[in-house]
């Protein structure tokens, strides 16, 4: 079904805008993604979608690998740019059901686990989960005090990796006890030349690997409850790295076994 | 000595709006740094700058450590506004000459040094002088095609890291066919797994690596030259790296003869 949408005060538009928000994404389990990159990946891994939405160029382009189950809303220049996180919208959106029937548990997790502790930037977020996609990890724990996944921002920098690896919203506290309790390493990632090296840990098949404020590094008490905490040596000057770069030097130092 | 100007109209001011432009840099050899991190980081390296620029606040805290030698201004808050760049300023500015006659050369050249082709984003670029700095590199050539060194989104992103290391804008090819003259490894990074795997490379003390644009990768008649173009191998589904995370992994696989 295609139905056409001109008036930017039409309920289903201001719904779509609501979807780009933490309340709207409670009160109605569905978030929005935007740009041919995204709503292509989520189609392609059969996300659950309840619509689409574009201009009519969009959807004439993309019409072929549309699904004729979801339900096209043709819409207004005026209705992209209100619904829009980008300065140039593509055009084409789609909301995405939210379902926690499918949500991976510390308990059964398998593989390569990035934990991210009260991560703020939504751009460092989009790009650790790109590269953990990269890296071959199995998914990323979103702990409190991090954007959340359905932030648009998050969403946009995640480029579609989303669609790849588990993203789960969980208790960091608990990923940790559950990992120890089945004997699996937990890397708390650390400022101080205490920790560990990180070149000389060895890698395994099932590990997660925390990273911590872009400012502030890990909260301390869950800093005090890892396996051990890995520091890469920096030269004296240099202040730090930039969080994304430093999960992916982690990543991809402890991913020997994770790739197909 | 300190002036207050009060005026957005002052020509002082439009001078140094000025000189976050291009055509700024070029017409008065000097740019503006922003924030406390970059301004401090700049008089603690000993760069030569022609003036301080600052709210009462910011010149009254830091003031112990403001040298004698430069011209100090004293601001309002609407000036502040037309010469920052980011959303909330914090109110303190620096003009800074640009010197040539310390550049290095190809021909002289040690340590390891990241080449630039074709970076767009200036976050990105900041990022990798940034990374290159922590990874205990000797410096960043930026190649045609790339954003500048003194662009204020490329100064904010680098956090100090300019006055760190050195930068110098220069011709990639120049740069390649002088380090094969010395024998040295320069290493292209590329997409296809046609290249070699970057953990196979033996880290030396001098080489170069060098990065190239976000959706393009290198100009292929650079990637012709190297002596080896270098691939980070990636899970299947994920598309690529971001760029500034593909360079940290290379950088800190390579530097072990770098770090003090």
């Amino acid at each position: 079904m295609r139905e056409k949408i001109t008036s930017t005060q039409n309920a289903r538009v201001k719904r779509w805008q609501h979807l780009t928000t933490k309340k709207g994404h409670q009160k109605y389990q569905a978030y929005l993604i935007e740009g041919w990159h995204t709503v292509g990946d989520a189609i392609q891994a059969g996300r659950p979608l309840t619509a689409i939405i574009g201009t009519h160029e969009q959807l004439t382009n993309h019409g072929a690998v549309l699904p004729d189950s979801v339900d096209q809303f043709e819409v207004s220049a005026d209705i992209v740019k209100k619904l829009s996180d980008t300065v140039t919208p593509q055009g084409i959106f789609a909301v995405v059901t939210i379902s926690e029937t499918a949500t991976v548990t510390p308990e059964k997790a398998t593989g390569g686990w990035l934990l991210l502790d009260h991560v703020a930037d939504p751009g460092n977020i989009g790009t650790m989960v790109r590269t953990a996609d990269a890296a071959g990890f199995s998914g990323v724990v979103f702990g409190h005090g991090t954007s959340s996944q359905y932030n648009p921002k998050v969403i946009r920098a995640m480029q579609g990796s989303q669609f790849h690896i588990s993203l789960v919203a969980g208790d960091l506290g608990d990923w940790i006890a559950r990992f120890k309790e089945r004997e699996l390493a937990v890397y708390g990632s650390a400022l101080n030349p205490a920790a560990k090296d990180y070149r000389t840990v060895s890698p395994t098949t099932t590990f997660a690997i925390i990273m911590g404020n872009e400012g502030q590094g890990m909260t301390a008490d869950l800093l005090a409850e890892t396996t051990a905490n890995l520091y890469i040596p920096i030269k004296g000057q240099a202040e730090s790295l930039n969080v994304g770069v430093a999960a992916g030097v982690l990543m991809f130092q402890l991913n020997s076994h994770l790739l197909d």
